[in-house]
């Protein structure tokens, strides 16, 4: 599905993803890492292709991620945005992506991953198929 | 298993908790919600008893939980707790545990629920079997 301004805005920000995967034995999984976008797809790099999370995605693609905002709405809630999705994974390109969203993460002029000749990684790549959260998510006008 | 001062901090800070539980179909669900500590249990408290997490719980008892820190260590990344467990659902005193959590997480004074007479709900305690994140959330002096 197509991301609202307000959740793309969100996804490129500086926020955190706390993604959740499937363990094999059913259980969840969580780690808190960085994401942007491509096009509609949001997107995650690893350098180690070793990480449970990318283990696991290879097995079953079902995740779902949350992201904090630093609105409270009248309640005195804390608005966030979670995507119910499909991810895959795609081999190389974590490094590139990583220096991508060091920008946003850590500053315009930080290197990062901090090292020479770092791992072709994986890429993680979601597709949403459901929103949901605290908070206006819906394109304006949308309603 | 026995929590850290640091762990035991955070959890009773007014950082947010991402709360993982598994849905019938065996995909994830996360929600943002405000916890505490009761001994070495992590609680919750739901007012509205039909929550997708609070019917999960009660159907799957295995969870996890993320917090992020406003720690950054030298590479740059957020320090962040994790926690693996296994939930279990008490009814009642959901109103009672979120007035006390409301004053870590909206301040001393702030009355929360904001209404007469609220439900009864339920309350979910976690016990902790495994801790991981980016961070030294193991007892000091105990490695």
């Amino acid at each position: 599905m197509r991301l609202s301004a307000a959740a793309r805005r969100l996804l490129e920000s500086e926020a955190l993803a706390h993604v959740v995967t499937i363990n094999p034995d059913g259980t969840p999984q969580v780690a808190i890492v960085w994401v942007g976008l491509e096009g509609d797809e949001i997107v995650a790099g690893h350098l180690d292709v070793r990480q449970q999370k990318v283990r696991n995605i290879r097995r079953d693609p079902r995740v779902a991620l949350s992201i904090e905002t630093d609105v409270t709405n009248p309640l005195g809630l804390r608005e966030h945005l979670v995507v119910h999705g499909r991810a895959r994974i795609t081999e190389g390109g974590a490094a590139e992506l990583l220096q991508r969203l060091a920008a946003s993460y850590l500053g315009p002029d930080v290197r990062f991953p901090p090292m020479d000749d770092p791992p072709p990684g994986v890429v993680t790549r979601i597709t949403v198929e459901r929103i949901g959260g605290v908070g206006d998510w819906s394109e304006p006008g949308a309603d």
